[in-house]
């Protein structure tokens, strides 16, 4: 059994509120506010605006908090998420995303354009030639950023092609506000970090200067993740779009983007089986805790109350726990907090989050844009 | 790149409607009635119930059409999957779990044994005597099955100890129907189906002979797993609880589970990107897909339109799709059916579901117990 790392052992979890019906999503609300606060104040310090990304949270609920502390607006990875955040009355949203707009997807974009200040995503000429077809004769239109690979491989163009991509826009008839990009080659390892933040920075950095020497105006540099958010909020960079520190998890606290000893959501299970020895069941499988796991963590999370222990496995409805032999095992029916590997598609999963301060429940929180993932 | 399996380059999406809004999960019911059918006969066949597990649906839509087929009730994974069915006016299930009955949880269970059929499962003597103290008083209460571990290693009592299980189970006023074993082992690959087949065979025989030695009368033996349902329809199996069949999915076609020609279930994917070279990228990500891969299966599921592609990875909202060197990369806009490695999780995360017939769009379906985990 591979070990757990060192700042795993020193994960703490929210305390839980007792009688609970497993399994269930608490949230401290104590350090949601901390979490907030000093992502707010080290990007303050940097002057650098921070526009939060919400699928974290998926809650207009959390995104008021962010704007409340200094968010300039919230970044959404899907049109749904985007309405929901609408009809809370948020007015300032970036669709961080290469929208492909055709037949109900345009019809959503026109009619969001209309109500709120809008911004979306494209990274090829022909997303952009898309973007105006579906947008022609629209009172209203989102304003464009457009995406870099800054090493990820996942979305974006590169540099080279960057003002190809902003003149389509132009022809398309639509405003460019800027340049985005994620690092998330971050997510490969804590060794990884420092050099995606360098990334972004420097990929960011050179299609400014690209766009700049074509002519256009970027008023907009933005760049993101929690664990590269401080680290790249420098030089060209106007923007960051973190979105986990708003809870953190075990996967950004071995990143070094979470405070360990301040992560705001836990999953609470219930122990329903100890049959096989030098293993406990839990009752919080896949469908609660999903199955995100990086190849450089053992297990799908953390148990603090059961030092040592490995989730060995996940299946739907159960977590296999292998406990650790110097510690007395749980009982049947012991209620224990789990840190998520990942806490995004964790709060996806759940129809409601208990939010609690000092260990007691204050609310139950719908998660409005649960499910909302086009 | 690891190569696709020989089953994979054979598996058949259903045909995509047009017009979809993506990501969205089409089901072709021509397909799931073939489905239904087709293990309703073999069960049939050897004299075997099928009570099929509704976690993979997750809807009562499904689990009606399978009743209607020859099923002699419904499984299920948790309380508030029972709670669904029984709405829906599903008289007689089987919640195939260790329940551990304490507060909301007992009064859910006092509340639904009085309104239908009802058994559950217990592994141990605490969880017996548990289930007696939330029953106690109860006008009516759940049957109950004892599960063995039959080579899992999850959940489920070994042999040795069924009849102190039994015992607990009588002296807590409970009536035993039986016992049951899901042998999950047969997902660690397909060299593994036909002896976890075989090990729970032996297992439920071994858990028989003892009871019926100390004097238990038991009704029921009830094996379980797409994989297995057939193979261990035999000896003193009286029952099978198999759930992916009604859709199929990659997992189970790879392992002989589902006839790779009738899957059901896709989920329908726009290329957002192709901006870096060799890749596309597809809007269903993490939220849509889930993140299941067995160790032994390259990738995140299979697209059948693009021949010989891997999906390397999946984040929340992007599938990054490494394309074969000999087809022709796909456009921007381009829409395509993926089939998932786990059909399971994928219904968890839609709140409706696309039925066609011939590929065309007969009705949406609300997936009446989607987040229902508990």
């Amino acid at each position: 059994m591979e070990p757990l790392t060192h700042i795993d052992r020193t994960l703490s979890a929210p305390a839980l509120p007792g009688g609970l019906d497993t399994p269930a999503v608490v949230v401290d609300l104590d350090r949601v506010d901390a979490n907030v606060a000093r992502m707010q104040a080290r990007l303050d310090e940097r002057g650098v605006s921070l526009r939060p990304h919400a699928k974290t949270h998926k809650s207009p609920f959390f995104a008021a908090r962010q704007l409340d502390a200094g968010a300039v607006g919230i970044t959404v990875a899907v049109l749904g998420e985007a309405q929901v955040m609408a009809d809370a009355g948020i007015q300032d949203v970036f669709v961080a995303y290469p929208v492909w707009a055709v037949g109900a997807k345009a019809d959503r974009l026109r009619e969001l354009a209309g109500r709120v200040r809008l911004a979306v995503g494209v990274d090829s000429v022909e997303g952009a030639r898309q973007l105006g077809r579906a947008l022609a004769g629209a009172a209203a239109g989102p304003e464009v950023l457009i995406e870099l690979d800054s090493g990820e491989g996942r979305t974006g163009t590169d540099a080279t092609r960057v003002v190809a991509v902003a003149r389509a826009v132009a022809d398309a008839g639509l405003t460019l506000r800027g340049v985005f990009t994620h690092g998330g080659h971050a997510y490969q390892g804590p060794d990884r970090v420092a050099g995606a933040a360098e990334d972004e920075g420097s990929t960011l950095g050179a299609a400014l200067h690209d766009l700049r020497d074509a002519g256009f105006e970027v008023r907009v540099v933005s760049a993101g993740s929690t664990p590269t958010a401080v680290a790249s909020a420098a030089g060209p960079v106007t923007e960051e779009r973190p979105g986990t520190y708003v809870f953190g998890d075990r996967q950004q606290a071995n990143l070094g983007g979470s405070d360990p000893t301040t992560l705001a959501l836990t999953v609470a299970a219930t122990v329903v089986s100890t049959a096989v020895p030098g293993r406990c069941v839990l009752d919080a499988g896949a469908k609660a805790l999903a199955k995100d796991k990086p190849d450089w963590l053992a297990g799908h999370g953390v148990v603090p109350m059961l030092p040592g222990a490995v989730i060995r496995a996940v299946y739907d409805h159960h977590a296999v726990v292998e406990l650790a032999e110097d510690t007395p095992a749980p009982r049947v029916g012991d209620v224990v907090g789990v840190v998520p590997n990942h806490a995004c598609p964790v709060v996806n999963l759940t129809d409601e989050l208990l939010l609690t301060r000092d260990g007691e429940l204050v609310e139950r929180l719908p998660v409005l844009a649960r499910g909302r993932n086009r």
